[in-house]
């Protein structure tokens, strides 16, 4: 039998979940690995709030320092959430030798290099599995049983919050504001929605699941994002009559010679298996050059999921004699700021001669053709629903097209990208 | 630079497609590794058929024992397929202290105690992700991220083989026969195809995984087996009438006092994730106490998937000082030969008064209650179809109904369990 001395910063809703999973699935786990685990110290504000687990008296502290600080804990396992002093704590532990276990993925996407820099200087290990879809191990693996692989795609459902308010908008023809307040009534969403509805959460965990598969490091100001604000119910409606289903994806492409690296929503195809993942389910899509095309779809959040993916690392800290650090190129890819998509452009345009023909001409001067078309609800002299469906186009060529069409005959509505 | 001197038994398919990969793709897993891999040889049947892969002559062998014996080669790859005497190798090769690598779940299954006894008498490695769901990372999955789980069930569709037929019967409404002849004459599947359509591939890979998942043991012969042969164009018309897929399952669960290991065909509902997983792809439904509901989806053979699962076992067996060892109990749990399940039982009646009412009097007197039923095609005097859905029911009390049936009146004509 082996002891891992652990300490946890933070007694919150994962730190809670860890302590539950260890107190009631510890013996299990030293029976299957002969580690037995035990938290020496958890970090709380006041030692008289702690959610209600059942934390002995001696085992809480409100000072950091005897946790990171005391020679005995091997393991640090940080549960503060967002970047400070969470990212200094996960700094200092390592300088101090301790591995870090953490599913901070603000923390980690704006300073992995600096923690990575000191894992490698001080031998000690920095694990994040639970940072990227919860439960489900994709970081365990690209890093290891997919390694031997260009990961040329990935395409992730990684937020909760927002697949499911858009599960709800389709499911129930919805708008936005509606769903969302629902959502925060049930605790689906936060108070202030913006770090999942901007976009930014998905962002946090591309870069961190993009960097780990393209051994490149993508920072947060590289991705381009956009949220889920400006889709509207009918939008999906349109899109589900051509086929597609509406989700926000964390697309990363790497073709060898630069990163696609981008947070939108985007129209899929209802057979791609990603479409059907629905509510607060997450999913990651990857395509390999050998593995070719796999998903692995889970529990994204939850005390529960998010508690067995931090357990799952501690072994594996414990387990390493040496920790592997992932392989980053020393001259990172650049990011692209232009790509290509198949692109959804909805407009209410004049019923009037002229307009298809300054749509069609507009598209055509910039070499994009159109795959499917289709115009709805023209009162005479009204006006009337647009949507055209492009083929694959440069997106810097659809933004010109966009911004050169006259708003006063043809306003465009929404561009949503259609993936997949 | 580390490097790792490999040696591989056999080079078809599977083999070639590992030397294509480290050939194509080892400068690139050095650079993000670290690890250069060499293989020094290579054995085959006669050095002058080997699959047209660029082999240097030197790297070739006749002589297993220039494999197994060389003190210098540190990782055996097997790729010889079957039982033995691929069985035998492997053991000799952890007998001599060097790690083992293999897909071959025939072999593993059948000696997957005295394979892993001997790797831990002389601390060798055992490898064997490909062996499951080809790339799939299944087996690394259950073993590492999840390890902090009782995993109470798991349902693979993890033969490409009955998978591809089951899906082109249901798209063509097929018969078994028909598509069979066409998957042959395509390849996909065997001249003989007894092991797949008769699901022992699949009981050979649900022994496996389930061992690692229950950490008890579960032998070929413990596990309830059911091909795809006797499944018709018909039952996948009523079923999906009736909202449900049929697939061919590899089905486990661990109540935490007995087992259930099974292969079957089984109907999902059309909303099941497992439902939409088409053609040759593999799938993997995992649910744990901790992580709740999973499913881990790609592709389950071909030389390129394989040889991904392979080389990551190479790097993991190169990269580990101690090679982790599955615990299985002592006491292996029993494995149930009663279970619970939903049925469909499809039967051809005479249009006559009374054969409702002994249908369902027989099911009731075992206790079993009724959730669905049709009855189509009654010519007066003639023979009706009779379609019963039961709700959850023990096995023995449905197999029971069956057999005090009359056949002169209710012929049962086939009966597949409803799962998910």
């Amino acid at each position: 039998m082996q002891e891992v001395v652990l300490g946890l910063l933070g007694l919150g809703n994962i730190g809670g979940g860890v302590w539950d999973l260890i107190r009631t699935f510890g013996d299990e786990v030293e029976t299957r690995t002969g580690m037995r685990l035990r938290v020496k110290k958890a970090l709380v504000l006041d030692k008289r709030f702690h959610g209600g687990h059942e934390v002995p008296e001696e085992v809480l502290t409100t000072d950091g320092a005897e946790i990171l600080e005391d020679p005995e804990i091997q393991i640090v396992c940080e549960f503060l959430g967002g970047e400070q002093p969470a990212a200094s704590m996960m700094l200092r532990a390592l300088e101090n030798g301790k591995c870090v276990v953490t599913a901070n993925k603000m923390a980690l996407s704006l300073h992995l290099d600096e923690l990575r820099a000191m894992a490698q200087k001080t031998g000690a290990g920095l694990y994040f599995e639970a940072s990227v879809g919860g439960a489900i191990p994709v970081l365990t693996s690209i890093q290891s049983p997919l390694i031997a692989n260009h990961i040329e795609q990935m395409m992730g459902i990684v937020n909760g919050t927002t697949n499911y308010i858009l599960t709800r908008m389709a499911a129930e023809g919805a708008e936005y504001e509606t769903v969302l307040k629902d959502a925060q009534r049930l605790g689906l969403a936060e108070p202030d929605p913006t770090a999942d509805v901007e976009g930014m959460d998905a962002a946090y965990k591309l870069s961190i699941m993009g960097s780990l598969a393209f051994h490149s490091r993508i920072h947060m100001e590289d991705i381009y994002r956009e949220g889920i604000t400006k889709v509207t119910a009918e939008d999906i409606a349109f899109g589900r009559e051509m086929g597609y289903v509406l989700k926000l994806l964390a697309i990363g492409k790497d073709n060898g010679e630069s990163i696609e690296a981008r947070v939108h929503p985007a129209f899929l195809p209802a057979e791609h298996p990603l479409a059907r993942v629905d509510g607060s389910l997450n999913a990651i899509y990857l395509y390999g050059h050998s593995f070719k095309d796999m998903m692995l779809e889970g529990r994204g959040a939850g005390d529960a999921p998010t508690a067995s993916a931090i357990v799952g690392d501690i072994i594996l800290a414990a387990r390493n004699r040496t920790h592997p650090v992932a392989y980053f190129r020393p001259d990172p890819l650049p990011v692209a700021d232009d790509w290509q998509s198949k692109y959804f452009i909805r407009m209410k345009a004049k019923d009037a001669p002229g307009v298809l023909a300054e749509v069609t001409g507009l598209l055509a001067g910039e070499g994009i053709s159109v795959s499917a078309m289709m115009q709805k609800g023209a009162a005479p002299g009204g006006k009337a629903t647009l949507i055209v469906i492009t083929h694959s186009a440069p997106e810097k060529a659809v933004r010109r097209v966009v911004e050169a069409l006259n708003p006063e005959i043809c306003q465009v509505e929404n561009v949503i990208r259609v993936e997949g």
